[in-house]
């Protein structure tokens, strides 16, 4: 089979080849992948920094978003039947750790990922877990079933703490993930909902996503913005998505007191922070990783199998996975939001 | 002035009469009433039955839902102004005893109201503390104002627990504040909003208001139809609003595992109950009263305010003062959902 | 090897047969039993009443409650070796329920029973899944290991809602887990524990276990005694452990403003009941059922092996298992709080 | 009256004064100060630093922690009867902006202080509005009536999020409020607390508190020694008390996975930090400020009338009045703990 993978260490080194698809194990099942989003993580790998691009060894089939259907299923599998449209939870938790005994799997230490520890999505097949399936009704829009994993991030943001119902909430950064958290937060109900993003791209789908107001943090200062629309209180709860110093700094300033911060990108790198701006509103911070398993999903999949948000906007780019490369680069080039790789080959 | 006043004991006994307006003490504000809503309640004295109906003492005017305009202030009364547009909190609470001074003023012991140990909104005129005074933007519909307090039972009800968003809910009974309910949960984004009562115009108005479904319970056991949608899980969240035994029951079966009912309405008197029933599902129980002071009020007030949910098909007439009793034969006869009463004569 | 077994339909029907232990499956183990508890559900099916009763297919052995040690373990158990010493969690979950998918295992409607669906722990050696079993420290006492499961309870129970820290709690009905209960509510720094029950033996031993206060409901009406403490403002908490209608009852009137009733036992029948009761103090009510897996014993299993709680009070006999009947003979006469059946034959 | 004043500023520019105590307005009470304790925010006034040196106005008697006895009431304070002895809240709130109106008043962005914005409790007499004015029991000792504000702060925190009941807690600081902490954690039964400070005086207090182990962070790597006692996990809770920065940076390096750090302190400069550290056990992190009102003041006012915890061992010194400067010079010199200053003369 063809399959997109990192094939040298450093920057670039990604080709598609020529491999064999894995045989499942007695709990594993294999599925014929039909199209795989490009995340963030897979960018770090093409551009060899991060622990994950440490991590990988080579060569290593990329990906870990996905829709595709079963095709072969270890002996050990009773829930899920061959012909199922899955999706895939990308963390393989250990189950056995104090975090998976005790309903956590989600930060489980040792979790595992398809595209970096085993290989991943942007082939013509993958073999994984039976455990990490989600089964989707048939007829599902495949491209809609691959955006579950990044969207059960901003389903699992929205739902923390108090939630976002009848709240003023602010995304800031607006990233896949973060236009996602856009549609969700306008779905669940809040009062207003607030994008910041220098992108004038990713600003004009924030508002077809349903955002209330967008702000050019290049153009205005954020706080200024959010103080003025909120006679002075600040913003219910902040989204971090920019994962960049300033932006981090950004969501210090916007929370109103005892509102909260919802922390799903961060700054790579160490930089000057002063912790007596975070006192100033006294904010809860949730740090939001991966999707409460299968909680999340369970709140997640309606909202895409009802029509309920519309993530076409978010799929900017279709491309073939012979071509898979191109994806990469159209996101270094900032031309992208979020190509989908189209593996089944026709 | 005129004002609606219960004036003789028992069924009925309720007329339009002339009175003074009362002078404002130093904490207190006089409003000039626009309009006032008729509540179980204001029926329940109508009707002399129930422990207000004994409470009351004769005449009092009747009428605790309201909007109207701030025409004199008490010289303690600092942040409200001549000329404000208030909706009012119907409960007065002591803010002294162990309640109040913990946040959970809406269930003080010793809450007095208007239109019961006060005169009430159905009048010309209403004087009332100041401390329940919420004021509404210039230019508010002063109809949609006036139901901010039912809204607001809705909305404490909505957020309470796990809120709605994503969920499977029920809302059980649907009177004025039932169907207030069901544009609430549908603007906080439940996953699926279903509506039971056997009035084919509630259910009728519950559609308008955003249901997915509407049950009609004298046709089909609403649990069946519960389990069916769900795939034999029930509801996550069920509201209970219908107050009669039949009702209460059906709480019990339709909510699933580890789902929750918040209590909104009660028979009015004792029954016949197996707590084995409510062991199935093991569902959480949240008693909801009043409104969260003022927690409730800032997350329903934007929802009118924005127009983001249309409380008009709830307001089924609207009534002179001089012919208020006639909203309370309306209710009797079955016809109105929540009639308004007219009180600024032109 | 000998095992107590319910061998007759209906009332009693118990006897000590010699039976084959059951070799495990691939995911399975093998315990050699060193000593067992006698719980109500036991009871239930010595008297031959209930759905347990019921469910029960002849013979089977009772029990579930236990500790015991690894003598055999499937091909597919890696996690615990032979000669783990182990406790058992009493509910094997099916894993793939939604309950079980989303973090609620513990009311997995699938939820199998040894000592009901398959044979229990009142004999020599016992075979369950590996995935019930909960590993304990070399040197644990085995006859408080065994307690870890009803201990469970108590501990789920004073975890959930706010807690119990610095509040007025009541434990209604002192039976062998309201016992427990009292002494895990003591340990988390409740305010003031008191307990209610009618037998004088259970009080003085709710004494021993830490409450601060007993009361006995033929004595006294415990709602009295509780708004006299409380300067009338009635319980924060009130754990319900009688399972009979005044006790029931009386949860509702004790508990005061937003305080929450946790129901732990429920009347076996159906009674009169006035919902109204319940709408006096708006208490939220949390259904309690078995363990959270495995928060609930990770947050109990230190209290035993710290000796931070002394269980030893509750255990009132000791019995071997060839006399095992004997144990349910005490229970019925009211003079064993939670008698031991000693399996290790030396 | 005699009077501990700030009188210059920059660093010291204490003395004791002369003055007239100042007659209470309508809803304010006078009171005899029996004692009053030296707090942090004291410390910075007097050594010239911070927001609050700037905003304090010469000369300002300093001190805001107090137990005194009610000489003088005004004529609208219905609640309080000369003679009750009473501790005192330090947040004056506004009561009528968003987080008063909404239960927040403790993060009220308008607050005043005694000690800062009015005259403080460093003095014979003070004067306060009513409405911060928490009534003991008569009996209650002044000393310990004292201490309730400091403590609340810890009661607050350890009742945050999900408490500390059985889980393993750090306590990072042993200031007088972190070792307030071990207590409080300790009776509310955390399953382990172990404290940290370089100093061997508040490592040895922290013990008597009830620390199960203390760390002397100068020798060894606190987190090493967390991780090791805790199988790896790290700790569930962590508060952070020691307001440095690299203090700061130990809390997100010894919680673990999940848990969540309780922010009570924080460093008074910008410094380095990585947020990358914080994303490893993915934490919720708490910003504890003040106290609840008055929640945090029902569940912390037992643990001192019933001498469930002793903070005897936190009073280092009891100073007169007249030489109160001492006590500051103590704390410099690091020779105290908490001194108070007796401030009624006999």
């Amino acid at each position: 089979m063809q399959a997109l993978r990192k094939v040298a260490a450093g920057p670039g080194g990604l080709a598609v080849h020529q491999c064999e698809p894995r045989t499942p194990d007695d709990d594993e099942i294999m599925l014929k992948v039909q199209c795989a989003g490009v995340c963030g993580t897979d960018m770090q790998i093409y551009h060899g920094y991060g622990a994950f691009a440490q991590r990988v060894k080579l060569p290593t089939t990329l990906g870990h978003e996905m829709c595709g259907t079963v095709v072969q299923v270890g002996k050990n599998v009773k829930h899920i039947a061959e012909g199922a449209l899955v999706s895939l939870e990308s963390h393989i938790p250990c189950w056995h750790c104090r975090a998976c005994r005790t309903g956590r799997s989600h930060v489980c230490p040792n979790t595992r990922y398809p595209g970096i520890d085993i290989d991943g999505t942007f082939a013509e097949y993958v073999t994984v877990p039976a455990a990490i399936a989600w089964v989707n009704p048939a007829g599902t829009d495949p491209a809609m079933a691959a955006l579950l994993e990044p969207l059960g991030i901003a389903v699992h943001a929205a739902l923390e703490g108090s939630g976002v119902s009848g709240q003023t909430v602010v995304v800031n950064g607006c990233g896949p993930i973060g236009l996602m958290n856009v549609a969700v937060a306008r779905y669940f109900g809040a009062h207003r909902v607030i994008a910041v993003d220098p992108n004038p791209l990713r600003r004009a789908i924030a508002e077809q996503m349903g955002a209330d107001m967008v702000i050019d943090p290049l153009a205005h200062t954020p706080n200024d913005v959010v103080r003025k629309v909120t006679a002075g209180e600040g913003a219910d709860v902040v989204f971090e998505y920019t994962g960049n110093p300033q932006g981090a700094l950004n969501c210090f300033s916007m929370v109103g007191a005892l509102g909260d911060v919802r922390w799903c990108a961060t700054p790579g790198s160490p930089m000057e922070f002063d912790f007596g701006m975070w006192r100033k509103g006294r904010p809860t911070i949730y740090n939001i990783h991966g999707r409460r398993l299968w909680t999340t999903w369970e709140a997640a999949a309606p909202l895409v199998y009802g029509n309920k948000i519309d993530l076409a906007p978010i799929v900017s780019h279709r491309i073939p996975l012979e071509e898979g490369v191109r994806a990469f680069e159209l996101i270094v080039a900032g031309k992208a939001i979020k190509p989908l790789i189209m593996c089944a080959l026709s």
